[in-house]
């Protein structure tokens, strides 16, 4: 496309690197903060720098922080006796919304797939191991849940971390696979229905 | 939601302000950056400030421009007899892509729709009258093509400026109406189909 201003090319290039936004939404999002105030552009520009440079991740669980430690391995209200494992920050958000887990994170900044050659070592695979093994006496995990996606790469690195965390000999465990709250019976697919029947639990 | 960094929630507060752009997108966009090379967020952020401090209007035609006056108002080739109004760059992008108009364009900034309180007087209206009387005798303005959309808004925006073009005498146009190319008749509205047998066109 032949645009009318280098700059907007530039800008349009730039907000189409994003995953999922393509030129035509790129040029949209362009032409609608030159019709706002330069302030937002100002804000949005300044917001993003921000975040890039002055974000670290947690020395403890991996996860995105504004210090050293972050607010949950921080938080002395936590239960340090298990670790819940992730894939990513959303995973945690997603698992704080539930205010379910009052536990401690370790967010392994990945999933393991030979496809895109992402192997054990590229994530933070050892200094769980090591978080288990140096906990001090009066904070030793108990159990690990692994909550990670019910996939190919997701089971591959379920699998893998259950072999690395049986010699610790600490409970592991993996959220529960079933029918999804308002899911119907009828649609759900053999395998999810199968491995419903396989976990069933009894009614107190 | 319980960011787990004050940097990242600004970030998404601000990205999660464009058009279309859910918390949740916003959040993929943001930990998207974070796991590239610094050097991406900071063209980004360049980029669109850039685009939004030092791009300008083109004085005569409206259009987004790097200068004064636009690389088309430039150009000596482009047939200054005939001007197409358009509501916005994109729209001057999607007819320069098809290279069948030669001619310059108008860009109104917007189109009369009461129900968001736009006005003519919001518009780019005035100066497209004054463009057409106080062209120099060379470049005297014989056409005006309104390609506005077929909605309620572009309808009432091309009656208005049809209204006041009149005393000009300028011969005035609109963008045909009918089947897309490629498209079904038995698929296509009454109203288009209409249209498209009342504007029907003679073979040669």
């Amino acid at each position: 496309m032949n645009y009318p201003s280098r700059l907007i090319e530039d800008a349009v290039s730039e907000i189409s690197r994003l995953p999922g936004i393509g030129k035509k939404t790129a040029l949209r999002l362009a032409l609608h903060l030159l019709k706002r105030d330069e302030q937002q552009t100002r804000g949005l520009s300044e917001a993003l720098l921000k975040m890039r440079t002055q974000t670290c991740y947690c020395v403890k669980c991996h996860n995105i922080s504004d210090e050293a430690l972050c607010n949950i391995c921080k938080n002395p209200k936590r239960d340090t006796s298990i670790i819940c494992v992730v894939v990513d920050t959303r995973d945690v958000l997603a698992i704080e919304a539930t205010s379910q887990f009052k536990g401690l994170y370790h967010v392994l900044g990945g999933i393991i797939s030979p496809l895109e050659g992402i192997g054990p070592s590229d994530l933070n695979i050892d200094s769980l191991l090591k978080r288990i093994e140096e906990a001090p006496a009066d904070e030793r995990v108990q159990e690990i849940i692994l909550a990670l996606s019910p996939t190919m790469e997701g089971d591959t690195t379920a699998f893998y971390l259950q072999k690395k965390l049986k010699p610790s000999e600490v409970k592991v465990s993996t959220i529960a696979r079933g029918i999804p709250i308002g899911g119907d019976l009828e649609y759900a697919d053999e395998i999810t229905l199968g491995r419903s029947i396989v976990s069933r639990v009894a009614y107190d």
